[in-house]
């Protein structure tokens, strides 16, 4: 064996990371060993407190320290609303835009029968307590142009229609089949401009 | 701000891991939140005991949980040969041509005065104490191809030629300007083999 017990550990909890391949997994762990003890415990509390105090919000289901979250309970945001999201980096690609004002609802995750996934595993109950509350007037899905977010779109639409709220469906300004954290910020924009009644 | 506190933090700190940029740090931060307490603290347990287990090796200032370390002490290495080595990664790579038998020294480092390393820094004094230990025949200086490798190789086998020990320089077959831990390992074996008197 080449590497120690706790060396080989180190390397394989970092190989399991996303985009992170064995060479890259190797110097990682160096890197972890040239910190002096302070710099290490600084990593392990980032890990710690992350995973301690970020939550979902109660009320739209995005990732949170407080509770209801920033944009939640911003007064400027236009409660009337709802722009509803795959994924918490989906939020974060949209604020970065910064021309959306309204509310967002992050279902976590799209209906995927071969993943396993149905609707009850994803936060659809939770979007339709808020638009039972009255106050909403739009909801805009923005889910991933995927096959499986677009049936996700469809199939939440539906169960909207008898609340008479307005559901509209971001534009393909999107490339199909790709993925909607990495599209540029105009092309982001021009979606959301160009959507339209489902 | 687009991120929590603690996301932020936990961004920060996987951004300044060697080869990770933003995007990677925020995918990484990601997979945190999306493991398990349980897998969460596996990630935290394998950096906490790598930093508590892991030392320098008495004698031969290799990374190791054991002391001495497994080579060190393992009765076929021939107790003869020492090859000096930059940095515990460059043991790994010789260690993986399964043709080098003897032990190791690593230095931690090349002398570089625009660095502010001076001699004093690496591990040049524990070298000359296992010499003068009148047991090792030959040297090789496996110092990395590059200025202050080579300087560093200089520098020592200078200071060793008082102890009448053959010092040998590991031969160029590796590309000159490289760095010691990529090299292919026929060039490695072919720049052990064909080493020369200094």
């Amino acid at each position: 064996m080449l590497y120690t017990a706790s060396f080989s550990k180190l390397i394989e909890v970092f190989q399991k990371m996303p985009g992170i391949g064995h060479k890259s997994a190797v110097r990682m762990a160096y890197y972890i060993l040239s910190l002096s003890d302070s710099e290490a415990q600084e990593v392990v509390n980032a890990i710690t407190n992350a995973k301690e105090k970020m939550h979902y919000c109660s009320v739209c289901q995005n990732l949170t320290e407080t509770d209801p979250c920033d944009i939640c309970s911003n007064h400027k945001r236009d409660k009337s609303v709802i722009c509803v999201m795959e994924q918490p980096k989906d939020v974060i690609a949209l604020e970065k835009t910064r021309e959306y004002y309204g509310l967002y609802h992050v279902l976590h995750g799209s209906i995927s029968p071969s993943d396993g996934i149905s609707p009850e595993d994803l936060k659809i109950k939770e979007l339709l307590q808020r638009i039972a509350g009255g106050e909403i007037k739009e909801v805009i899905m923005a889910n991933s142009p995927s096959i499986e977010g677009e049936a996700t779109a469809m199939y939440i639409s539906r169960l909207l229609k008898p609340f008479g709220v307005k559901v509209t469906r971001i534009a393909y300004g999107l490339p199909v089949g790709g993925d909607l954290e990495y599209a540029d910020q105009i092309t982001l924009v021009k979606a959301i401009e160009g959507r339209h009644e489902i």
